[in-house]
């Protein structure tokens, strides 16, 4: 702890920035300084000065290292989908396990940006975790920009002094393409949504890459607009509509997949697993439930948690560090719906 | 505001609070600002004088008023439930809306209460929301004494001096118990935990008592240890082993419903809704899923949140009004579970 200290003090002073920016000392220090009090215009001469400077970075790492716990946002939406849920409730467990404050940011789909933005200032955050659902990159980049460290949970890059875990999703798409050819499906299809996160494009691309390498024909693919439930029930409809001769179906999500499951049982004459397998990601814990016995590829969301506090307390102590990628690893849990007979 | 402050400011002043301790005016006021410095001696001190004295919780109050936007813990377990997991993103979304910071705490249901209540005082929360599944009664106690706010959910009268929103869980019961017996059940039993917590005890004696009214033979009882999906499907077993002529159940939870349909589909003779019908209880989002279609009874958490949200408010304004007992209305939600062919 000392010795960071020491190494920040070498660089930049709260006085250089004061002279800077033409204002006192005690007003760099207060804008620093998580709920003081200071004006609007004082706070961006400042920040103007620090960014000059490249003062205000270390500054928050220097309280940071000096007051351990602090508040942390996560800025989640879409907690009915359960693989959410789950992730919001491990990071907050493991923030708490760290000494952090988890603050949690709901945020919908088409949140407006300078809100969530104005959130997080007035909080004072001293971190924010993003999952992949939100926010628009918009308030990402701006965030980067004010200094505040960020981790982003399976996004694509945004900005090159970002930090972010990813699940393997490369390897998801092709371990479902292999695991359904090798229960020997042939005929291959997708079901994913119209405006797909980074993350579940990327599923989607690595399944079709592997569907060809191990020769197969192209995969279809059929998608709704929104990645839930009623997503992978009507998509499951179309799917049989549009190709009748499938014999293998990955799932992006689990929460599509449930949806798909019930569309085959209630509304059509397939029969999982015997005339159709499926196969899905993320392993929710409805994955398990003896009315879907899902086949999945398992997104150890604990594991997830603990490299997201991870990288984000490595960003405290080291913010001039280049961004750290994080991967986590995959696994297929098999189960009822691609048994073979 | 300034009604209110000058109310407070003819009671009790710091500086009797640091005459009777024995400490200085300072002191007073450290041991009130949230993030202060001050001995656990001397806090110590402090709070029993002020506690004596009455000045405290004025104290609180005054800090609130002047100081809008503040912390707001949300102690929470078990968001695996789908129910909970809505609670807790209506109940931030209401916080965030009213210009309180969220703050989110996990909770084991065994959790242990000394370290809940060190998070509670470290983290300076301004209140707490205690949802019912959360935490012993011994920690909402200790925190009604050290004076935090607190709003508990669906919880039994623990305190003359807490605030509480309850679900009607009273009405509950009967609608589910009227419900079946206009669907032409006669042999009806109620599916639920080992260990209910005060609100789905409430649900399952209403029932009892609404099947008494109607003049039915007194209902089954079948319960799991705990109520979650697997409960569900294991107390249907049991249910269906001891009570062969059974012809609606009331599962007191859906989550637990979903777990009864799922054991009836999949592993014994008797179709839903011909042979048998179910009632859940709560609306939970894959309540409506096509797979289930359960008919419930719903408890609207958006609505829910701003009752609770409304009763810390009311209660930072007025520490010292009675408890405010809130009760947030029941209907029935009619789907395929319980139609008559």
């Amino acid at each position: 702890m000392k010795r960071e200290e020491e190494e920040f003090s070498r660089q930049v002073t709260a006085l250089d920035v004061a002279k800077h920016a033409g204002v006192s000392r005690s007003a760099v220090s207060r804008t620093f300084t998580p709920g003081a009090s200071v004006s609007a215009s004082t706070r961006e001469k400042v920040m103007k000065a620090a960014d000059e400077l490249g003062y205000r970075v270390n500054q928050l790492a220097r309280s940071l290292i000096n007051k351990r716990s602090d508040l942390v946002g996560i800025v989640a939406a879409n907690m009915d989908n359960p693989f959410r849920a789950q992730q919001v409730e491990h990071m907050a467990r493991e923030l708490v396990e760290q000494n952090f404050r988890p603050i949690l940011l709901p945020a919908e789909g088409e949140e407006n940006p300078s809100r969530v933005i104005g959130m997080l200032l007035e909080y004072n955050v001293s971190g924010v975790i993003v999952t992949s659902d939100t926010p628009p990159q918009s308030i990402c980049q701006e965030c980067v920009s004010l200094g505040v460290p960020m981790v982003l949970i399976n996004k694509g890059e945004i900005d090159a002094s970002v930090d972010r875990v990813l699940l393997d999703n490369e390897t998801s798409g092709r371990i479902a393409a292999r695991h359904l050819y090798d229960k020997g499906c042939r005929q291959l299809a997708s079901i994913g949504s119209d405006k797909p996160s980074y993350s579940l494009s990327v599923r989607v691309k690595s399944f079709q890459a592997a569907c060809k390498e191990l020769g197969m024909n192209a995969p279809g693919h059929f998608s709704a607009p929104i990645s839930d439930y009623n997503g992978g029930f009507t998509a499951a409809e179309a799917m049989l509509r549009d190709m009748p001769d499938v014999d293998g179906a990955f799932c992006i999500t689990d929460y599509m997949a449930l949806g798909s499951l019930d569309y085959f049982r209630l509304r059509s004459d397939r029969k999982v697993p015997d005339d159709l397998k499926v196969i899905g990601c993320d392993d929710i814990l409805q994955a398990s439930w003896a009315g879907y016995d899902l086949t999945t590829i398992r997104q150890d969301t604990r594991l997830l948690a603990k490299q997201v506090v991870g990288a984000l307390t490595a960003r405290f102590k080291n913010p001039l560090a280049p961004p750290d990628i994080r991967m986590v690893d995959v696994s297929v849990v098999e189960r009822a719906t691609t048994k073979t007979s």
